[in-house]
């Protein structure tokens, strides 16, 4: 198993052409990363809505074999026996509606929860940060731009220590954000595998309980 | 079990309002079992939407796996041990996806196919015949109507002769469209139970085939 890279953070004072082009490579992961898991979140959605819409279904087929009874059919309304059959039919389409409702409680709770969580928190995390840091970048240009103009006009002292507070306070709000961006995308890589994998399991893990509760089920049916 | 009720066709050509009382409690009756099929109908259609929805999700959640290894990913692309993990799940959860799409095609022939067969073609049909039927029951009443007026005016044979005649063809008419009527709501009577069984023992088949599908799939992947 290969090693992790990692931006160096110690690297974010000096702020070279080397550091800002490898920042470049781990931002170009971080965004397949991203594009990746929206497209496996949308489709883990999409079975989690499927599995939901299929739980609500056959609860309501369920139901509606349950208010058989209450119809009021005006022939043949005192049929026992189509009416104990149809009772029948919806106790076991009732436990199958059960196993659906747990299967996507699991889902929800084992699968969807965390590639939202990753999606929602770590990946905007990393958008908002690239935000902060691209802010701070353009304000500690424009210091230095005031500053190298001062410069050459040779203004008054006052000017030119506002000027030089200025740079020295976006410098050091530059760097600060830049350790922090740093030290987000260096930790979305040691998470990226568990954000794959976790969901991934959780559905697995969700099938599992489902087939032991449906051998359960029909286990004590025969 | 009791018999089953039917509306007497050799007292069509009579037609009684004692007749006529009979065939409104069929109609009754009629309405009620269609209103309480259209009901299971759409149910049903939401399983089968939702199983077909479900099916296609995994499958597309598999493929998405499948295609991590495509993926331009500039860190960590050469992860042999993720991209194996990865393809396994990708394995299994396209084994699922299989017993989805089976489980939805199960759900289509024996579910589907003859609950849509009910409402599309028996109580279609009887709802067309009861349009025919009152289209010709109006005609005879027009029919009479022109006859008793000119009985009272005393107007000449020829037409008294074309009355008779259009009286003669509209009751034969209305005769012919009642019985095909009272015939049409009787079988329905012989078959609003396996109207009712047959897509639900459709439904349950899927399911143990889905059973027995999903045990020999985990059986070979142990």
């Amino acid at each position: 198993m290969p090693g992790i890279e990692k931006l160096p953070i110690e690297e974010t004072l000096e702020d070279s052409p080397q550091t800002r082009s490898l920042l470049g490579v781990f931002e170009e992961d971080t965004a397949a990363i991203s594009n990746y898991c929206s497209q496996l979140y949308q489709a883990m959605q999409r079975i989690y809505d499927a599995q939901n819409e299929l739980s609500a279904a056959t609860h309501l087929t369920s139901r509606l074999l349950k208010e058989y009874d209450k119809q009021r059919f005006p022939l043949g309304g005192d049929d026992e026996v189509m009416s104990s059959t149809l009772q029948q039919f919806a106790k076991v389409i009732d436990e199958l509606s059960s196993c659906h409702a747990v299967l996507s409680t699991q889902l929800a709770d084992a699968m969807m929860f965390p590639i939202s969580q990753f999606k929602e928190r770590d990946l905007k995390e990393i958008l908002t940060l690239k935000e902060v840091f691209q802010i701070s970048s353009d304000d500690h240009d424009v210091a230095i731009n005031r500053y190298s103009r001062l410069s050459k006009r040779r203004d008054n002292d006052k000017a030119r220590a506002e000027a030089v507070e200025d740079v020295y306070t976006a410098r050091k709000k530059q760097h600060q954000t830049m350790m922090h961006y740093f030290c987000s995308l260096n930790t979305l890589q040691y998470k990226k595998k568990t954000a794959l994998l976790e969901p991934l399991l959780g559905y697995m893990q969700a099938q599992l309980i489902l087939e032991k509760i449906r051998y359960w089920v029909s286990a004590s049916n025969i």
